[in-house]
């Protein structure tokens, strides 16, 4: 399954709306037993929730749009299918959440890419569904200290840690996450399902219960003067940054 | 305390009775304030649960014999002695569960001893309980890469990830768990029982609240044909290999 | 923020109260931001709660006390301010819980200091609060380790471990404190904040609700013959030392 919302593989709403009816696809063809997420934009695996989203629009439009990533992330983060991030780049905020969902990650060991939820650096908050599902991943102290820095990982450091499980010359990431899933292919389904079910339900089950407070956590946090500036200032910053 | 059900001291029904009652006699004797756990079958500590006892048999003698097994876990987790495992030789399954409910884990740096929970490889799954007593020895990744693929750990292997605390060469084992029974012993035991409680009974109490569904979880589990089928296949496949 | 309660910056009643108006004060302060947390006293970072405070008291006087700790790790573990431990000493029991509480932990490697909750050592039992905050630190296993054997950390173990996050050479821990600081202080303070009462909240609020019986528990364990017993012969084991 590669990506392709170019240049950066923003999680844009309609990006999101595509992403779920493809996994759903997936999910229902009894012939798929596992997928590859990887990219097709150069450099980068995904850049995130897509800004655009979250910047001059109404109520109405961020609650559609962040009840998409919570989808995304439920749909994802509970896949029946054997799910393995192929990480081609880099991967800041929302596309560390989606390589964090899969069962195994493999990230290219180039040293222009990195890795992490740096949210606080652009002023905003990874919710407790984000910072759940990195807790799972490296432990309590680790992701403590890097949502409260937003700190971004080089490979080498994501490895050490723990939020990748694998690093590879960038040319044979495609070949290594293949052998991987065979790896894990041969592993009964249905053992393989409950038991990974039976790691996350209870992550899940933390969302599914306090969903609507999250969208209405999200609005009147986005919404927010402040909040809105500090992304204005950010956009600009990118604009400088490209032009 | 050696375990001695040979060939590969398989906890079937009569050996975790006789367990249970070794243990009982040991924990209420003054005079005992710690406990080496070992095994007298050669290069297997423990081969895990019995699968004679799980295959073409009644519910009535799933539920007694699944009863043993949350006695023992129960009984062993909770014990007011030092329990120190001294693994010389093998530990898949139910003999990892063993080892994961001492105090401290030594294990004997011979290449060909594996030890971790391996259910799903057999096509079944290791129930809350086993996984909750990983996580709390490994943390929540490790457990959940190791229970999705089944993963049985090298003695290299099981000392980086934690699953085992300390390597030795084989010869050595029994000395040096001596050694760190000492160490263990020097600690008040009132001081020190008290801590074991408290680390350990938030996660007693959930298979104390629990006991009754996860036996019905076994029976109805372990009943089903594709199960029995699945256990009927390994126990060939095992009797080709010893042929 | 200095603590200067020589010879050894004993937690008593006085000096927490101290403590706890000084940090108010600072908190308060909208011009500061942050807190570097270090010892006045020579080699000695804070040994912890005052044995005196625990001794041959009321029992109204070990409340006081004891409610005075708890205010003191409330305080500290929640604080809106980054904080910043320069361990420049030895560290047990109390003083180890304070470095806990902070942001990030640098030690001096000099090979005389050593950190960590050795209360079973004396034969007595670190709180669940005091725990918890352990096991966010540096996992459950290491902490299940440590507080069972009552262990103290040379820098070095500390370090791999992860119970404090940088090691350097004492002469340097006053500039490096300083360095990380600007670092930490590079983040929108109101992301970091949000940040911080997330991970945080959820063991904050466990002794909030258990504050009351938790003081009891303490009152009803330390006024045992047993433990002022103990004690007693702690402090004459103290005395003979530095006679």
């Amino acid at each position: 399954m590669k990506m392709e919302n170019l240049p950066v593989n923003s999680l844009s709403l309609d990006f999101l709306t595509e992403f779920l009816i493809s996994l759903e696809k997936l999910e229902n063809d009894r012939g798929c037993r596992g997928v590859i997420l990887t990219s097709g934009a150069p450099k980068i695996f995904s850049a995130g929730l897509d800004i655009m989203e979250m910047y001059g629009k109404s109520a109405e439009h961020y609650a559609e749009f962040w009840k998409a990533v919570q989808e995304m992330w439920l749909r994802l983060y509970q896949s029946n299918m054997v799910t393995i991030a192929a990480i081609n780049g880099s991967s800041p905020a929302g596309g560390c959440l989606m390589a964090m969902c899969c069962d195994y990650r493999i990230m290219a060991e180039n040293p222009k890419y990195s890795i992490g939820l740096n949210e606080t650096q652009l002023g905003i908050v990874a919710p407790f569904w984000f910072k759940d599902t990195m807790v799972n991943t490296i432990g309590n102290r680790a992701t403590e200290r890097s949502l409260e820095l937003g700190l971004l990982y080089s490979p080498p450091e994501a490895h050490k840690i723990g939020l990748v499980d694998q690093l590879v010359p960038e040319e044979k990431i495609q070949s290594m996450a293949a052998a991987v899933m065979s790896q894990w292919l041969a592993i009964p389904d249905h053992a393989r399902q409950i038991t990974k079910s039976m790691m996350r339900k209870p992550t899940v089950d933390r969302l599914l219960t306090h969903r609507e407070s999250d969208i209405q956590n999200f609005v009147s946090f986005i919404t927010k003067d402040s909040i809105q500036k500090s992304l204005q200032m950010y956009m600009e910053m990118l604009k400088q940054r490209r032009g």
